[in-house]
């Protein structure tokens, strides 16, 4: 598998607002979206070819509630970019990696995407198809 | 203040071959560094102009014992590239952001770096002078 960059790093906040604000005062600006499916509502920062998420819950049944109310506020998660979104699966699945999706699945963007379990990585890893 | 890009990831975790070897497995070199004034191993994975570093604590006095024993393994803080350090901490001290680091110190690799507090930031911010 091949493994290209960083495309995003994911932080979760209970108020969508109060989460950008840093970004904001360090003189970014903010688009924002909202990914029905997974209940979040997003504030989307460019930075170099990356991107930082905010991501606040909807509502109670977002899985970002469940990681505030356990962890509280912080970063969610870590999305690279990989050249085959299938192949990389199957080669972690291959080697004993739990995997949220074992199938690509479409996210934010119309981009395919996958998440391996965090138990498997030590923090929860996004694959992105670029 | 010009914050220009990400500069790397940490991820905290209990046991640093353990946390290492997702890379591996996903394809990239480990490189490793001790860090006594932090009271970490690190190991670090470069990824396009990024870095990820993956932190194990040396003993129970290391910053990163405390983040594992109240939230558990994963990814600990994000840091950002800025032109002028001095010039942002006093920026963000003058939006009334609580700074740990209220003048650069000295990083990994001799870089010049200070922290900003996650009550403030909703994430525990490193901001690191190129």
């Amino acid at each position: 598998m091949k493994v290209k960059s960083i495309d995003h790093v994911a932080i979760a906040v209970r108020n969508l607002e109060d989460g950008v604000k840093i970004w904001k005062d360090m003189g970014f600006e903010v688009e924002y979206e909202v990914v029905e499916e997974q209940k979040v509502r997003i504030g989307i920062v460019h930075i170099g070819d990356e991107r930082i998420e905010i991501l606040e819950p909807l509502d109670d049944s977002s899985p970002i509630s469940g990681f505030l109310e356990k962890r509280g506020e912080g970063i969610h998660h870590l999305a690279v970019r990989v050249e085959d979104l299938k192949d990389a699966l199957r080669e972690l699945e291959g080697k004993g990696y739990r995997l949220i999706d074992r199938e690509p699945r479409t996210g934010a963007g119309g981009k395919k995407i996958a998440f391996v379990h965090p138990k498997s990585a030590k923090f929860l890893l996004e694959l992105v198809e670029e």
